[in-house]
């Protein structure tokens, strides 16, 4: 059958982009007669473009997930050519840009990891770890935090802690949830971040007691909490969560969906603290969203459990050939660029301007930020540290109007709860730095009218 | 930053592939020291080539998602074209090929549907759909059926009646399963499909009441069922489900992932019976897989509720450019190269060939076809129908050699139970299914000297 080469250019005009939009498509986590979605023409860099050819700064990566920016060359000539090469083989099949990528995260994660299962994304990425948890372990039980976020399928969703996976119940039998070390909002005074971590780790313990040890095969947790308000953990608690896990047999499931590929100056976030988990689940940063990809890193230890038991996961789109090539294309930007050495010092700059933030504003209650992964986490009353909006509610929607003031002054990015997450492409450099985060200090202002 | 512009090329030889895949992939569904990966050098059309040059018919479509076969010109043009422009922006904005796509999906749809909600794959759907029922109706239990497979994250696995659902036990509360119209291996027999259906729709229709209809929220079914043996609803079976539905208040869900996309002769299997869904859900055949990509249709009257009620379900990746471009390629080719009617001719051609195989086999138990889509099923006798491999087992891994011995012989597919697979890429020609179908025909003949 003859094929016509070229398809022609689309030619719907911004009206008809709109219409069509507001007519034909479901947009997420919203109500739809709410919508009026920015038109997105153009991308470079640190900077998108909307219809009206306004500028703004990229502050949350997108979904923190654009690490090198827009229209990265190289990755784009990577999607080209697997695309012309061979854009679709099955999962089964070994092709170079398979094993290639493999190889290149495995070079760059833990040493005790051993080999890598690719998804689609994060979701899925955390539905296979626990799957593969159970498999190994035979036991069913497994342990997540609430202020966390692991995706939106069933499994990922019953992970979750927040109202997010309230869609997803009456939940999967055996999914248990604790508490996370937000020692900002703790009501107990900490002497240091190790006492703190010890207090946390013992409630833990306590708490796989009670559900009893032998039936837990897993503890997932963000390395460093995203969405939820980039909760870094205190010195001394991934070690002890470590030790839980080789106490009692329990599979330990870092989630750097969000953490991982740099955010947080380093190629994984658990590197920050020299902690190896069992399992590494990644997605946006791979391939930093150019192409779906994600993956499950599994330590030597259960990939060998797989050598000779069935692996019962997989997709028809897994480890798919051209998001395997974007991923190489991808790590050798974040080598050759120096990505991950540009998060940490941009990082010192970010937070310079943060502790600025803090030391200034009567709403800005704590600022966390580590590499270029950060949040400013709002308060009514600095003292009593009154959160901005009370828990899973906004009644007055002082939350997303910052969020328009910030966009309409040219600074995109999104809150959750009382935070305001500041994360920009690894890319960005000091004077965008402080160019963005003078619009978010005169937003501030407003906030600061908030407090009482 | 300095970008250079282009990756250097792959160097692993095919030994180095082996070798790297070996030691750092996990693989879907295998157990992996029994490995022995194809590596994939080339493909084209309906062929796909190993590293000994030798070449294959594609019979499966790879996982019954290849319609338009290996490198389609028009779809890799298009993705080349929107990596350039825009790789990525989150799901929240409105972008030309989003709107394109959800216009030309909703164009050939049943002409009740209303919009569309774009996911990455089959088993997102799925899950995106069962989320949807339960936000709109306000109930909780899904039904679904035992000979299904619908995806193998938890909410998917959730909803498949198959051993793979075993993966995600113990299971999700709410999800119930009732029994396909597998007339073939039915005990009973039946004087006409319009019989037999009344005899499942009058089941069904009992099983509800005992589970309470005011508590189901949806009836989840593979239009034509794939994996599970092609099993082709008996006239009137849909539209007495769909009767049910109404009667209810229950929201009818049709899986299409396998089934769409021209695969049975039809843009949608569902337009075979003229039944119309509340909502269908699609992957596979949109891009080919050429891209990840997947989709939720709705109804007009669901679409509708979600103008002012939160539509909670979306992913990073949801909607993604690229799988957008590559969607509205996709769906120019089918029409412009006339893929559904091909897939109407050439489904004649090859269901001549497979009843020519089932009146010659003493192993040809059934054939079941609707277009390109089809299945063989093998049994120890005609008479007693005994399967060819007991349910969930091939202790002597029959099924297995005999797909061995046709990838052996160039004809690549899969096996479920006792089917074999045939679902080629819908640009087959005559002669092409013909030669194919010889070295089906060679096999079947050691199949026979199984039966007794």
């Amino acid at each position: 059958m003859e094929q016509t080469i070229k398809r022609e250019e689309t030619t719907l005009k911004v009206d008809e982009i709109k219409k069509y939009d507001k007519q034909y498509n479901l947009h997420s986590w919203s109500a739809q007669s709410k919508l009026n979605p920015m038109v997105i023409t153009k991308a470079e860099g640190i900077y998108f473009w909307d219809e009206k050819g306004k500028r703004y700064y990229d502050m949350s990566s997108q979904l923190v997930n654009l690490n090198i920016g827009y229209g990265n060359k190289k990755v784009i000539e990577a999607i080209k050519d697997q695309a012309e090469k061979l854009a679709f083989t099955g999962p089964g099949n070994a092709i170079d840009v398979r094993s290639e990528l493999a190889k290149k995260v495995i070079e760059i994660a833990p040493d005790n990891m051993g080999k890598v299962f690719f998804t689609l994304g994060g979701a899925d990425s955390n539905e296979n770890a626990i799957k593969m948890a159970r498999m190994v372990t035979g036991k069913y039980k497994i342990f997540s935090r609430y202020r966390s976020y692991h995706g939106s399928t069933f499994g990922a969703a019953n992970l979750t802690g927040e109202p997010r996976r309230y869609t997803c119940e009456p939940g999967i039998p055996g999914f248990v949830k604790f508490f996370d070390p937000y020692v900002y909002q703790e009501k107990i005074e900490f002497k240091s971040e190790e006492e703190a971590s010890k207090y946390y780790v013992n409630k833990l313990r306590e708490q796989i007691t009670y559900e009893g040890a032998d039936t837990v095969a897993a503890i997932v947790l963000e390395t460093v909490t995203g969405s939820n308000g980039v909760i870094i953990p205190p010195k001394g608690y991934l070690e002890g969560v470590r030790a839980l896990c080789d106490e009692f047999n329990i599979i330990m499931i870092c989630d750097e969906v969000m953490a991982g590929w740099g955010r947080t100056g380093e190629w994984f976030a658990c590197n920050n603290w020299n902690v190896k988990p069992d399992i590494i689940t990644f997605a946006k940063g791979v391939t930093c969203g150019y192409v779906p990809l994600g993956g499950v890193i599994v330590s030597k230890e259960i990939a060998k459990h797989f050598d000779d038991n069935v692996l019962m996961c997989g997709l028809t789109y897994s480890a798919h050939p051209i998001g395997c090539a974007a991923g190489c294309a991808t790590i050798d930007v974040y080598k050759e660029e120096k990505l991950i050495e540009n998060s940490r010092e941009m990082g010192k700059v970010l937070g310079a301007e943060l502790e600025k933030l803090k030391a200034k504003h009567a709403s800005v209650g704590d600022v966390r930020y580590i590499g270029l992964f950060s949040a400013v986490e709002l308060v009514r009353n600095k003292e009593t540290r009154e959160p901005m909006v009370p828990y899973g509610k906004d009644p007055e929607k002082v939350m997303s109007k910052l969020v328009g003031m910030l966009k309409e002054k040219g600074f995109s990015t999104y809150s959750h709860e009382s935070c305001i997450l500041v994360a920009p492409p690894l890319i960005i450099k000091e004077n965008e730095i402080k160019e963005a985060m003078a619009i978010l200090d005169e937003v501030l202002d407003y906030a600061d009218t908030l407090t009482h």
